[in-house]
């Protein structure tokens, strides 16, 4: 689906078809079109009205491409990713939006499933300001509000760490190591799409490709702050996972060292009181025992609680018990 | 609460408002604006008497600001961090302090706790100093302030490392692997608070924003310098963190190994023996024994020693008792 | 076997020798020499006929090289990696192929299992542009072509790695660690083969060797972008690898955690019990036990079922069972 | 306590104060002024009459510092380590040495513990040229004899790896855990220390801070050499603490699983015969077993011998045993 | 031992002394010293006789010195790396050789182990054109052969790396992780050598040092490239040994299951039985159970097998048997 916004003569409208007049800056007309998972005819306008280089092109048609950006004669094509809000309940999940900025316009790329797009889109043609400030605020505009979007999901996955730290102490179970496997997963994911995401738009604050304002550049410093605290995040996840495997790790080594003990102490004191209760049952006459009294019987037992009451200290001793 | 305080002909004054004209170099004026967890009108003196970027106020109000310095125009932005006493007995805790830092004038936002800035504002009004020597020095005093709470709290995380080590092969339990974990998290904390605090104070020393005076490089300098030790001391933390879970999991195993051989030996010693007197159990006329004698109990009481005797030396090679 | 293409006035023709005067820009002619395993007489053309370095021509010849552009006198050498296909089934392999680039030809060396020259070679004679237009053109062609068979490879990879994670807690066998083995060193071969050559065509794509034209260097960067995500992919298995390992290792520790429970468990049940059993069975009169009667039974028998339900309890409670 | 030596027309004398006219170079006049661990009024000679920068003044009075260099107006301050002989027999340790640079004058400070200066001190007035060849020169005297001390502790600390090594896989005992964690602390000392000690040196090496000669350059490249192969060695050292710590790890695993063997050999060895002799003593008529004769026994003695044979074999197939 | 060679007029002759006249270029001689373990008296040709500077002097003579190269006014010092061939059988170990290159001549110092320098002094007198191209033509040829020697030891040490990784897998013995740790130690030292020589080289190769010729710097260029794939290798080796150790720790753990599952299987099958007889055994009178007939063994002996048998149902179904 094509959605076409242009504002001249201080006025948003919506419209169908493009004026290539409008490219020349000196015609004073800032334009927008927007291709929501468009279709290869629907495409014809990148390559054919647009004129962009057919490898753009295709990079913006193709289903997944990382965060960059990249100069081309007269525009840049940048792509970035925004979290992904239909993959709802199933960790981190980004889509990517691509942009074609011009001087006088920009072309945005995406699959329908950016919010931030969509809501500016509804607010475009009352508020002429969105246009009217020109291509590189309304950039701005919609990177800011993709970016503020992480916040949260940063937030859901540290709460997800802590529920993770102290499962591994209180309820550990078999599956735990697959959950921390997953949730390493996802920060590799954060990571992977934050780092370069985070280059993109620094190299926009220092102005290395177009001639942005000193204002516009300040704002996309705001916006490489936030992007830089959240690849920072990233990095500490990464770190406070490899922590959890390893505790653990240690963990599960403690606990059986606790079952053994159990199983220590138990055959420990069993097996002689066992042993001496198989030896008074031998067919055999034991020399300084005839018949085997009652008097007899609480010899053997006194033995074998004396037996048990010295073991159970031996193993209070070493802290077994 | 707002906290005002100008310095003008040699004279350190509270006062109540900001007159623009002091922004004036050439007024001679010099004035220390302090917002302790500013409402929303009490910031208003931000963004609107002083004039700042939304993006810096923006910043200056929200919660949780990591250290950076931004260079705006006419200005400064600074965030930076201080210990937190507030949060005592829970390990190792920081809050933000933002700076705007003018030619004739220093602006400080923070929630109240920090030590350092109520100390000069106490000492503000008598001693003249402090304001007398301009916003720079100013700056470099609290500054210097902040850094040098760090020490204590890095020798207090030292000690804690220190027991934990020790903890590690004197007393072992299964709450170590948590605790180490929770130290782990705390150093990382102090990584990554002192890391970028250190590049924004060694940023000031090199000169980079402001033209200051070769005597405040070198004071800059010498509190970049702490700075780098803490951020040292955090790296060789991190590195003993490390060793100590690994040293953790080297010892459970160690300890594992001991009581299985507790186990191993017990019960290589009974079942052979509990195997013998099974087999003078049997309701079956064993050859060369008839009848079961004394002799014959002796004879076998021989044989269960030495029985003992030989497995014992054969463990005692082996170095399992 | 040597097969060469020579283009002039707008022809493309297969040919058997090379004119030295075709190395003259000004003569304007492209030609194409491509030697498939070729041998010492063979590799003449590349000493003699075209008077290449004999350090380059020992490199062509040679085994194995490892990705690399070096500059010489008027012309490139380069070596770059092609999925080799014909090592089906054995994991990642590639082989080697050598490009000489001049001003007015491309030389390929390789051992002819280079897909991507067979289907150029096919269609040289046809489509007049592959040599027509020029040899960095042509040297897209392949290149372009050899990179794009790294994606399916790297499917391929992940889902082995898919597949690896869903082992580790699915079905653990003794085998596993030996294919996660086997993967880690798939995934370093693939990290060791495309940073280099990602690298190559980023120096290409920056122009740094050849004056290659404005869309020639659009082309080589969308090269060197796959690449760029083939190296990223590269880095995030090895980190996916690590990452099952550790899941692996733990889970083995879960499973004997299981084992020993069960084992504790019923050696904790059974050893009591069977103690019971041997004291009744002792030659000795039980002195509140005459004669031992069926009521004397029952009661033996309660005092069993008891200790194992005491028993059960207590290993509920600690969640053992 | 101060020790002061001037060199002037050739000759060199001790002298208990300093005139200020000796720093004008015009003066022809070197001077060393040594502080062994100063009182608070001796260090006035440091501020007061040589007038160095508070800042460096408070570094040079305070316990510890780390290496670094730092430029003032006309003068260097140094910080250095040395190994630390006085601390015998408890591992690495280094204690910090100061240097004041200027043109005519080395200004040193320390806490006595100083082998290389106590040693210059003592030949300084025999040896005219100590002196005599300037402050840098003497500077590189003290820092050569410094440097020079760390290779035997190199090599000691090489020798208690080299020990430990043989430890894990001779006689591995609990301690052994502990005894690595110190080596690896020891280890991140060096490193600690050398790592800016050697970019310290290397910078006086490039001539970056004074003007020095070419000779002296090279001097100091050849310590700085000394010193890279230093750090060099920690960070060998750091990696092989590691793979001692691994290695420790998995032989204690292994053991583990020798001693488990052992028991499970026995058990399984045991408990089948101890049932087998259990049914033989039950109050049960066995059917085809009318009273048990001898003969009965030799069938039974038979079946348990078989079965010990049967079980030997299959474990020593699964090289068990 | 020392060898003087000296080439002139086109002929190439050994001598004994050397004249100081030939150090200038305009004397159109080249000469090479070699001197091999050269004794004390020996060693005054390097500094009174070729005038070189005594801490090269030092470096020269001392045992061990690690890559690199300096210069000095009008020569290059240069230490590199040879494989020790006289260490056979031990792992991987070279010896250093140092080279002295002025314009006119070359200086290499060694102890006589150098393979490539041997081969070079008994073909000098006969080939005219190895010293006749000059002393740098003369250094590459020595690091050629040098540099072309780690090819095969590279190959030595990765089989030893296959091997052990079959024998994770399929021999385990408690050996393994002490030759790992052996392994561990040799690629290290690779790494550690490697590193600095293909640093030394790739700045010859850059022309950093001396103004050489476009196609020595080609060679040179030739040499960096193998050493870079020789470092690039002895990263690669770091990266197999911690997974070979990481698979044999998993492989170790894997074992400890199967044997802990043999051993619970075989305990609980037999306890149970174990207890069954017991019971039987008791001198009680069984109440459903007069006198103990055939038939009563045989609803015994069936109990007993359908409780094996319920048993390894189970343990199949759990996948331990």
């Amino acid at each position: 689906m094509i959605t076409i916004f242009v504002h001249r003569d201080g006025r948003t409208e919506r419209t169908t078809s493009i004026d290539r007049a409008w490219l020349n800056p000196a015609a004073g007309v800032t334009f927008w079109v927007d291709l929501q998972a468009p279709s290869i005819p629907e495409s014809l306008i990148l390559s054919d009205t647009m004129g962009f280089h057919p490898l753009a092109v295709e990079d913006a048609m193709s289903a997944i491409q990382f965060p960059k950006v990249e100069a081309y004669d007269g525009y840049l094509y940048l792509v970035l990713h925004a979290i992904d809000f239909t993959a709802a309940g199933s960790g981190f999940k980004t889509h990517d939006v691509d942009f074609f900025l011009g001087q006088t316009y920009m072309v945005t790329v995406h699959d329908g499933r950016s919010r931030a797009i969509a809501e500016l889109l509804e607010h475009c043609p009352r508020n002429t300001r969105i246009l009217g400030d020109g291509p590189v605020p309304l950039l701005h505009r919609i990177v800011d509000a993709m970016v503020d979007d992480y916040r949260p999901e940063i937030e859901k996955l540290e709460d997800r760490l802590d529920e993770l730290e102290a499962l591994v102490f209180e309820n550990p179970s078999s599956q735990l190591a697959r959950q921390i496997l997953e949730e390493k997963r996802d920060v590799s994911s954060l990571r992977r799409v934050t780092t370069p995401q985070r280059d993109v738009i620094g190299r926009l604050a220092r102005r290395e490709f177009v001639d942005i304002s000193t204002e516009m550049s300040f704002r996309f410093r705001d916006v490489h702050d936030h992007l830089v605290r959240v690849a920072d995040d990233a990095m500490l996840f990464q770190d406070r996972i490899t922590g959890i495997l390893d505790a653990h790790l240690s963990n599960t080594s403690n606990r059986l060292n606790e079952v053994m003990k159990v199983l220590t102490v138990v055959a420990t004191i069993f097996m002689p009181l066992t042993l001496l209760t198989g030896m008074y049952g031998m067919n055999v006459d034991l020399p300084h025992f005839a018949g085997g009294t009652a008097a007899q019987f609480w010899w053997l037992f006194g033995i074998m609680i004396a037996t048990i009451v010295v073991m159970l200290v031996v193993f209070r001793r070493r802290h077994w018990i």
